[in-house]
């Protein structure tokens, strides 16, 4: 295995994921997959660290392309994602995954700029324009408005896209839309 | 387990991951994770889905926050769930993967619009401003470009970034930057 050369320091949680590359690499058996989903599925949801995407629904290797950012919105990136994955490799239907115990979920604009301002040390009202982080103030009027902004976009095609809330708590996907 | 809702079509696909997530659920041992990830590792990569991220880095779940989108682009969107992670959760390292076999890598932006029109039935380069779609032409040369957006970010803490492309003929990762 190469040394990282980042000229940054090299953490034992990043050598590890080299360690546990370097296994897999040995056991892989995927070689003969192409860049098309082989169910067809597109997954988006949460970065959130709790949510194995593969575990928890049962997808393998090759089944599924996986759209993640903060919140699982259906944003500009998400959009651009989903339309190639729609146009270049011929997905035709959408899951949206929100969570409970979302950092965004409930969060004050107001406590979350001061969050970042103190983390960053400087003033996030001061950056023109002012970022929106995407919090959200109900879980699941949030999801149904993702379900919908995908449903409705002009750059994407008309399939079937289904709305779903992940409990971090015991793992188990409730059906909202 | 409930029916779907959505008033669509429901797949044998879509039906399958409910009766995985069932599965899951019976079995899950995760309630005492919190939202900060244990490692303090944020992974940005490619939807693609030949990258099982927690399988090709042994990853377990609760350990990283994940984001992807296509390409594995460093986009505003990937920013903003950065600085999430960073302010509100404590992340404090990252990891960029790009892939071999991206359909973005090398693809033409004339065909990609040809692709794309026929796809939805309308003319892209009549929708004002035309959709970036995010294709690059070098792998590595695109991978160092994310690294570097971020690492010089505004919104960002200075933490280390690493950039690597997975094989998707092998499983394996090699470090770029």
């Amino acid at each position: 295995m190469t040394e990282p050369t980042s000229g940054h320091r090299s953490t034992s949680e990043y050598g590890r994921l080299l360690a546990e590359n370097q296994r897999y690499t040995e056991a892989f058996d995927r070689s003969a997959l192409t860049a098309a989903p082989l169910s067809g599925l597109i997954i988006l949801t949460c970065m959130d660290a709790r949510l194995d995407v593969e575990e928890a629904l049962g997808l393998r290797t090759g089944d599924a392309h996986v759209i993640r950012n903060a919140g699982g919105l259906a944003t500009d990136d998400a959009i651009r994602s989903i339309a190639v994955s729609q146009h270049l490799l011929g997905t035709d239907e959408i899951v949206v995954i929100e969570h409970t115990g979302c950092a965004l979920h409930g969060a004050d604009a107001d406590a979350l700029r001061d969050r970042f301002s103190r983390s960053l040390g400087l003033d996030l009202a001061a950056i023109e324009p002012e970022p929106d982080l995407g919090q959200f103030p109900d879980l699941e009027a949030n999801l149904r408005a993702q379900v919908e902004r995908i449903r409705s976009h002009p750059l994407l095609r008309p399939v079937p896209v289904h709305g779903l809330i992940f409990d971090v708590a015991n793992g188990r996907l409730t059906e909202v839309v």
